[in-house]
């Protein structure tokens, strides 16, 4: 019987030791690097992307050692596209997480280089990884392709150049959360899968993009409902910037049934695998969720 | 005998034709993030580290289509550097190689995303090469160290630190030019050296520092001496920002010295390497540059 916050509990606390571990690297940077990239890096909440890569691995019979490097890379290109997106330039947001945002406490100069400072260290960190061998190359590949120009990057392209459009197509925002969302939520399935030299490999890239159509879905339907104090980041933005929204295409009522949708359909792969009680508990949280 | 010219005529039209396959990458790609890092890479002036790469692998045995993805990796490295280090919030510069600068043409968001982009896809293009083997991976990690946060930004940060400051001191300036400009020329040598098994690697490493110094003098005695029109950027940057430089700890003259240093350092580094003729040359035309 599946012990699901203590399941949670191993996961963050291996994560924990993992990044200790990583932080490690930083000790002989510069003091004015390290902080920055320590502070975007080290408040993650509920880590997401780690704790799917942690219990996929699982799931597929691997061990978390398996997979520890790149749970680091994926978090610290999650957390740099954060530090990033948050710049004056980009969503020009002071609050993230609860607390400042990083270039809000450090300058927008160090925000900008811890930001490049996270990217490239996830590459060198898996690249610098004991044993290191031709199905880490493969996953690593794939965390390339998925975090940059034809995935997450070309997501955040995508969001920006549809700022105050009066185009409201559902295609084009379908595309935004595929690559802006989705993508970096598949990453975790699809290592592990990558791995295990493919096991389950298209059942969980379908489960990993419906993850992430629920969850950015979700983060919609929370920044038009919810206070900032509760989401603890800015609420609302979304509409003050006119972005391109399940809400502004759907309606609230409507996201909230894009939501179940995409739910429904992460239930749909989850039954096609074995041994997905903790993916099947994680997602139903994910689908529940209200910050 | 040597044709030098008719040398670095072939490296530049075998990188050109290599750029060109890497930009069709940027096909399926939003349009808005391709014209920008298109922009920012496709001028890139003496391609200075590609033809360093190219050399030192024909010099080692190596044909040039061993190490082409490296060579857009590395440019792919430097031009982000370059687009990230013009933004406002950095040296806040609107010229580069006599145009505008990347986030003066598309904006500053632009700016910032097709510096990630390029970050990303410098590692997703050689991770994405035929017969990706460990020989690659030992380069690509070697890359990732020499241009990240124990490399080239590291030395972006100490740069910025060190402005306007009071301190003066050869060490600091050292540790500047050595992470921020050695590191990325250093690559290409050590990049064709790993590729063909580590032949003359401390040599090669040596030169490299050396060429970097040597390079990185020689900008700073430009900035003060010469016009923007003539280096195709603007002039006198340096003094205007307050940065420590060579000019500020060793006075323009002493700056001089230091740069023959250098170049003798190369020297007796060249010395000590086989078929190195066209090294030889390379850095003789980089000793006596003037833009």
């Amino acid at each position: 019987m599946l012990n699901y916050n203590a399941e949670y509990e191993k996961y963050l606390k291996f994560f924990s030791q993992q990044l200790n571990i990583a932080l490690k690297s930083f000790d002989n940077i510069p003091q004015n690097l390290a902080e920055p990239m320590t502070y975007a890096i080290i408040d993650g909440g509920k880590r997401v992307r780690p704790v799917l890569l942690f219990a996929t691995a699982e799931m597929l019979g691997l061990s978390l050692d398996d997979v520890k490097e790149f749970a680091i890379a994926i978090e610290s290109i999650h957390s740099y596209s954060l530090v990033h997106d948050d710049l004056p330039a980009m969503d020009n947001d002071d609050y993230r997480r609860g607390k400042f945002s990083t270039h809000k406490k450090f300058g927008e100069a160090y925000g900008i280089l811890a930001g490049d400072g996270l990217l490239n260290f996830a590459f060198e960190y898996v690249l610098s990884k004991d044993n290191f061998n031709m199905l880490d190359a493969k996953a690593l590949k794939l965390l390339a392709e998925y975090a940059g120009i034809s995935g997450m990057i070309a997501g955040q392209v995508l969001d920006l150049a549809n700022e105050k459009s009066a185009v409201i197509s559902e295609q084009i925002l379908y595309s935004i959360y595929e690559n802006k969302t989705a993508k970096l939520l598949m990453c975790p399935l699809l290592i592990s899968s990558i791995k295990s030299n493919g096991k389950y490999y298209d059942e969980l890239k379908e489960l990993g993009l419906n993850i992430g159509y629920m969850f950015q879905i979700s983060d919609d339907i929370m920044d038009a409902e919810q206070s900032s104090e509760h989401i603890g980041k800015t609420a609302n933005k979304d509409q003050v910037q006119d972005k391109l929204t399940a809400i502004k295409v759907f309606g609230l009522e409507g996201a909230k049934e894009r939501r179940e949708y995409h739910y429904n359909k992460c239930l749909a792969c989850l039954d096609k695998m074995q041994n997905a009680d903790f993916l099947y508990q994680f997602v139903k949280k994910l689908y529940e969720r209200t910050k």
